[in-house]
């Protein structure tokens, strides 16, 4: 029977005690807070459950971390946390889940809209006091490709069917095929995206998916195409995405990751017209929502019942 | 028995030409056209429809037009047309129906995610290649009221489940009261309005809307509220809208009908910086659309059944 009050250390450069203050307002005492990797050192002897971000996770093979049982990742990515083999395989790794696809689907829309209707112009003509009446294109019978079938990739298909659009999909598992007019797997990346006004990316990134939009997929869109990454950077090749972008070949990019974060202020991405960036904001991370998964997740934890967003070291997310 | 070949007119300041085209590619030959009030009156005798946008109406109770049975407007109001009482009422009148429904709940859920997100903070950072990330506001579990729940009211309330959102109505006959979470009669506009965070103006202009959204409803609404209109300009006293958004009242207004349109280029809505205004283009008479509604129109017409879209001079729409 484990503990009912767990130790569990909360990590995060910058939002720890907020974190800390949500779990303890849940009932839950034995607490402890890092925002170094100095302080975090200090934590872990005794800590069994760990709530991340950007963890030092070389310590965790260390033996001042042998306690630990189990890591709560603060995010629905954790390419990071994978791409350390040296973290014990005895120690359980849970990522977000059913969190971000509100906020992703709500974000894939603002822009999808924003650039369809062309409100840049609206704003110009309102600046100019200028009436203007134009006809905006209609986002209705436009087709959607939608990239990763899980909870985030789901809510943009529900939303882009309440705008009539014809909706197709591309996952790796294939389960969730059926909620898609045409799904594609990994093999038919050219097929997928050669009728698409809209690329949404929304994959984890894995060795099977790092750059998987390179030169030869962004060529086999349509000129008039549109591409969205809020997945993460390393979905897709950055050089080959500015190199086709300079030429001109896709209508736009809008992307809310970056292989690099915070984006370089010298990135050749910023010269771009055609490319709209935003600042990894499309799935925050708020501190509620993390912390009532968290809390549920302690409480199965607690109770030895299966914890929400397990991850399978094999697959990569 | 009706000739299958009526004599149609086809009236427009500036289309005439092209919806005149449309019709006659559906098989039907007898076609004037007219872009002026001398144009209209020297083709009026012996027409029998009239296909029409902006018409000189009061060339209609004339001996010359005594022919004409039937007046096709090319839009979704007629508030014009109702407003000249020398129409005869042997005249049927139709309008455009179910044909702005997609066009304008896109143009609604694109504005209300334009603001909310903050989509022009997104695009400065941009401008100034700053990293910028801040947590967008959700539009998942805010309250929108839609004023008018005809079938441009629907499509909006269907796309504003699908983003989650609380859903109440208002409208005039309450047959489609069941498609809302509340719904409200003309009697309750304050209490209808107290509680949103968005209220969308879906409504025909007659005489029981106009300047419906007065001083002492525009006050009813929260302080954080946003009103937006894409049915009639009139259905706003716009002194009292201009004195209210000067004070700062509601967060912000997004007009794409205005009292006078074009809107006067010395307007005062054009001064403040929480009103947004576009030019009645969020539900366009496209010819396509236009043309296609009316010849079916023509069919039903010739084979004597009733036409769709028919005006009820009584209640004004």
């Amino acid at each position: 029977m484990k503990s009912t009050q767990p130790t569990i250390l909360v990590y995060s450069p910058d939002r720890a005690k907020a974190y800390a203050e949500c779990v303890r307002n849940h009932g839950f005492n034995h607490i402890k807070v890092a925002a170094t990797s100095e302080e975090a050192k200090k934590h872990l002897p005794g800590t069994e459950i760990i709530l991340g971000w950007k963890f030092p996770t070389h310590l965790l093979n260390k033996p001042s971390a042998s306690s630990v049982s189990w890591y709560q990742s603060m995010g629905a990515g954790v390419d990071d946390l994978m791409a350390d083999a040296t973290i014990p395989n005895n120690i359980t790794i849970t990522r977000i889940v059913d969190q971000f696809g509100t906020y992703i689907s709500e974000y894939v829309f603002t822009f999808l809209l924003y650039m369809l209707k062309d409100v840049a112009r609206m704003k110009q003509s309102q600046r100019e006091n200028r009436w203007d009446p134009f006809i905006p294109e209609l986002l209705a019978g436009k087709t959607i490709g939608v990239a990763g079938l899980g909870s985030i990739g789901a809510e943009i298909v529900q939303k882009a069917r309440a705008f009539q659009m014809n909706v197709h999909g591309l996952s790796f598992n294939g389960k969730q095929a059926h909620i898609v007019d045409r799904h594609f797997s990994p093999e038919q990346w050219v097929a997928f995206v050669k009728d698409l006004d809209y690329l949404v990316l929304t994959l984890p990134l894995t060795d099977a998916t790092k750059h998987i939009i390179n030169h030869d997929i962004l060529l086999a869109m349509k000129t008039n195409a549109t591409i969205m990454n809020v997945g993460r950077g390393a979905l897709i090749n950055e050089t080959d995405l500015v190199s086709v972008m300079r030429k001109g070949h896709l209508k736009a990019a809008i992307l809310d990751v970056f292989e690099t974060e915070p984006l370089p202020v010298d990135h050749p991405l910023y010269t771009l017209s055609n490319v709209h960036i935003t600042s990894h904001l499309s799935g925050p991370s708020t501190t509620d929502g993390v912390c009532s998964f968290f809390v549920n997740n302690i409480q199965r934890y607690v109770n030895d019942q299966p914890l929400q967003g397990l991850v399978n070291r094999q697959r990569g997310y």
